[in-house]
């Protein structure tokens, strides 16, 4: 029988290599976009405390689950998060289409308002327009509408696509931590179909690895074939106390690793730091308007502070943020 | 730092033999407990087609995701579930604790019922016992209650434990699937809680590709610790429509394999075998009273020769059924 496709010579001679003598995986830099500063010796410090057998923190395999927010922790959330620019996209896509469809008040404000005006659209209207915007749509159908967006949308101020918005930095992390023995998950208040068609280019994150916001589905039929279809209403939004709720549903374990930035993250972080392993717990810090933006959530920093969290200043500890 | 616990020196050495001369594991004999017949035939094409390159039904890795049934596709269903036991056992500890305890109708049946009062319970209430029998539980207490029943339980008539239970030539054919590049999910109408805590021994898949029966959950914070607690309400049974619907919020992808063999799973067969790749279902038939049992679902029958489902007779088609 054929098994999964040989790799080249070349690169099974070197996993060959490190496989026998695994200190040659020790003289590999890792975080190589951090500066060598207090976050990024904090990480090196854990993951060696967790990684090192004997070691009374030591941590096995599958308890070594990591789980990652996404905007504003892996990509740029500013001025709008990619769902929105998203789903703009998606609105004005339908009112091109039938110029005279009737949209909701929402969707309206999705195609016409500022960003501002988006920005300040409350979760209930953000969601409810998101799932009359997808309504009908099988999970093939809505995975391509996504594929399709991401080949062709740029951010507004950096010009750059989906794949080139992700944080360094981040990604590296995420590596460093696969390397480590840990499974890496996603977290999103997103909606959980939308990060899945990018994930494994973008953050190496298997799509069965997402959790996101989940829209009510349902089994249908139609002419003898059957599909699994968006309704429109959403189901659990995945943001707050739902991050540690879609985490046991989705995994099943409590994490020791997390990082987040955002007023969806609180709940994530304080259930990670509240377990009875060794843990670590990220906070993304935006005070980098040159490079990314500047923004603060006083709250957080506040938790952050009070339990020990490790607060990532994009400004000083990393060194580049955005892929060349 | 320190990577994974190395292995021994044998163990390394044999996988770089088979990793540098990959023909080396042809030589293997998959699926040693199935006799040579149409159905292990069956599966060795299947598997040769999707994964051999340049084959005209060539599925990518990512692609290849294969979901199995529990409860009679893996392991003994009768003559109740193992989760029923479980079940039993949990009620009984409660009045044995506290006999005057107020419990339920449904859970009087299963503490005081004969094996076919609890049989024939409807779906809903017995829903409804597990509910109530488990509310306030933190997912970590859930979990350690299975651990221990598991621990000392034995099936009524083969007087085996919970890891003996589990058809041989089953955890050959996931073993197989995932040799060859296939994400093995369990996808069962029992609580995803309950078969987390041995699906990694019993059929080597991860807690996180256990999809199930899923409770409502909620996020407490308790004398300053934060929990994920089960409420007394059961968020979705997942049989039926639900199957493949929790197959895309839990995996997001079509699966290309499939095997079940009850009145849970003709929605997730069907949805799998009008998938668009080439693809595979089973439907495990129980026509072996002296091994195990004997029960025929005749509607699943009646699906798997319209659709071309291959039928496994456990009688004809396995040399083995339970561990030794």
């Amino acid at each position: 029988m054929n098994m999964k496709q040989p790799s080249s010579f070349p690169v099974r001679l070197i996993l060959v290599c490190l496989f026998i003598f695994p200190p040659l995986l020790h003289a590999q830099e890792f975080l190589p976009s951090w500066n060598d500063n207090g976050s990024k010796q904090a990480i090196l410090e854990y993951v060696h405390a967790v990684t090192t057998p004997g070691s009374p923190d030591f941590i096995t395999v599958p308890d070594r689950v990591a789980t990652f927010d996404v905007d504003g922790t892996l990509v740029t959330e500013k001025p709008l998060s990619l769902e929105t620019y998203f789903m703009i996209s998606s609105v004005k896509k339908i009112l091109a289409d039938a110029p005279d469809k009737e949209i909701s008040h929402s969707q309206k404000t999705l195609a016409e308002g500022t960003d501002s005006e988006v920005d300040s659209m409350s979760g209930k209207d953000y969601d409810q327009a998101f799932a009359e915007t997808y309504s009908g749509n099988s999970q093939e159908e809505f995975s391509s509408k996504v594929v399709n967006w991401a080949a062709n949308w740029l951010h507004p101020r950096f010009k750059k696509g989906v794949s080139r918005l992700c944080y360094v930095p981040m990604k590296e992390l995420m590596d460093f931590l696969r390397a480590s023995g840990f499974t890496v998950f996603i977290v999103s208040g997103s909606n959980i179909d939308f990060i899945r068609p990018f994930s494994e280019e973008l953050f190496g994150v298997p799509q069965n690895q997402v959790i996101g916001t989940e829209s009510v589905l349902k089994y249908k039929v139609i002419d003898n074939k059957s599909y699994v279809v968006k309704q429109s209403r959403i189901d659990v939004v995945t943001v707050g106390p739902n991050k540690p709720i879609m985490i046991e549903k989705h995994i099943g374990r409590r994490p020791v690793f997390a990082a987040g930035n955002g007023t969806s993250d609180p709940e994530m972080l304080t259930y990670v730091s509240d377990g009875k392993r060794k843990n670590m717990c990220l906070l993304i810090h935006h005070d980098d308007p040159d490079r990314e933006y500047q923004y603060t959530n006083g709250e957080l920093v506040k938790l952050a502070n009070q339990r020990g969290f490790v607060i990532v200043r994009m400004k000083e500890d990393w060194k580049t943020v955005f892929p060349e």
